[in-house]
């Protein structure tokens, strides 16, 4: 079985900042085209100039990369970093990227204004990508960043639909058996609850293993 | 209670196509940048430099766009198109976009290749993406694009962690009854399944109200 596994990079923590300093203003602009390419309705001739310009940068980017994904790194300071994340991730344009933050109990909350770009029924949030943000926050919340967990299982009651606009996610753990940590979480907008989650995240038994 | 609007846009399909046709690659070239993006060891000043052509190119789309997210579509030859949604938008560049096929069971497959943008762990598909996946194609086999449904409840049970790389993705109806659609799929890799789903999905009722 492949597992996950952590790269070191042993660059110091004013690097890894330099470093966000130069990409992640980057991924921004480039969250900012994903928008205006849905929405745009500007003239084949103006579209043509763009994609030029923008087959400019691509040559640019790619004149040096990675051989694949980004994983996840960490350095000798401690420090983690998951520029990647399809949820987080400073450099995935794909990414909101969503900030999680906590309360001093471990519950977890975030919130986030989603757009043309998480559309699914019209004028909606897409039900998966509510699934993808929960994964996510719920991940976060079962792992607390001190113990690697998978998702087992993930169930989501959708109660009515989520109209495109903010957002607010919440997530705690409702309780706990060995290798299995069981979370629960909602998405709801102003008016109140839109979907309700809850899940079953794994301790992989070879951590347990390693630990034990 | 907002519902889901389709927008009535009067152009013919030779139109619809011609706008694909300027759209699409556009889309595909800002997918690209995603990738490259998380994936880059640009130098600084040449991100800096690919920065400003993204920021022009971005001005030109900008000149001209909706108010909003794009919406589904129709036109009076009955064509639909939703070039904004979140798996298959084709001017989406957050959507890979899935290609969902039918057989003539009304079981349906798609075939993607995930990469940088769908990471979760280190070198495996997000969970999430998984369920963001899931859901599109286990809607579209609940409605057949022939009803509305909407998401009620999805369940994904993960057996194992996806690799970044090809996937295949089935759905399929194992029953219904009255307002609800009961659907099962998998997610799989070359080795076999890694993550199975079911869901429910609800014609709502105003629609039933209106057909009845």
């Amino acid at each position: 079985v492949q597992l996950p596994e952590f790269v070191h990079q042993d660059i110091p923590n004013v690097e890894v900042e330099r470093l966000e300093g130069v990409y992640g203003p980057l991924a921004q602009t480039v969250r900012e085209l994903v928008d205006a390419t849905i929405r745009t309705t500007a003239p084949a001739e103006e579209v043509a100039l763009a994609q030029a310009e923008l087959e400019s940068a691509l040559r640019r980017l790619r004149a040096s990369e990675l051989p694949g994904a980004a994983g996840v790194r960490y350095n000798s300071e401690g420090r983690f970093w998951d520029w990647g994340n399809a949820v987080v991730g400073l450099r995935n344009a794909t990414a909101l990227p969503l900030k999680i933050v906590a309360d001093e109990s471990g519950r977890r909350h975030a919130e986030a204004v989603l757009g043309a770009a998480q559309e699914g029924p019209p004028g909606f949030v897409h039900g998966g990508v509510q699934a993808l943000l929960l994964d996510q926050i719920m991940g976060v919340t079962a792992s607390n960043y001190n113990r690697l967990t998978m998702t087992g299982t993930l169930t989501i009651r959708y109660r009515r639909g989520t109209p495109l606009g903010p957002v607010r996610l919440e997530a705690w753990i409702s309780g706990e058996s060995e290798r299995k940590v069981f979370v629960e979480a909602t998405v709801a907008d102003a008016q109140g609850v839109t979907a309700e989650a809850t899940g079953v995240f794994i301790i992989p038994s070879w951590v347990s293993a390693a630990a034990g």
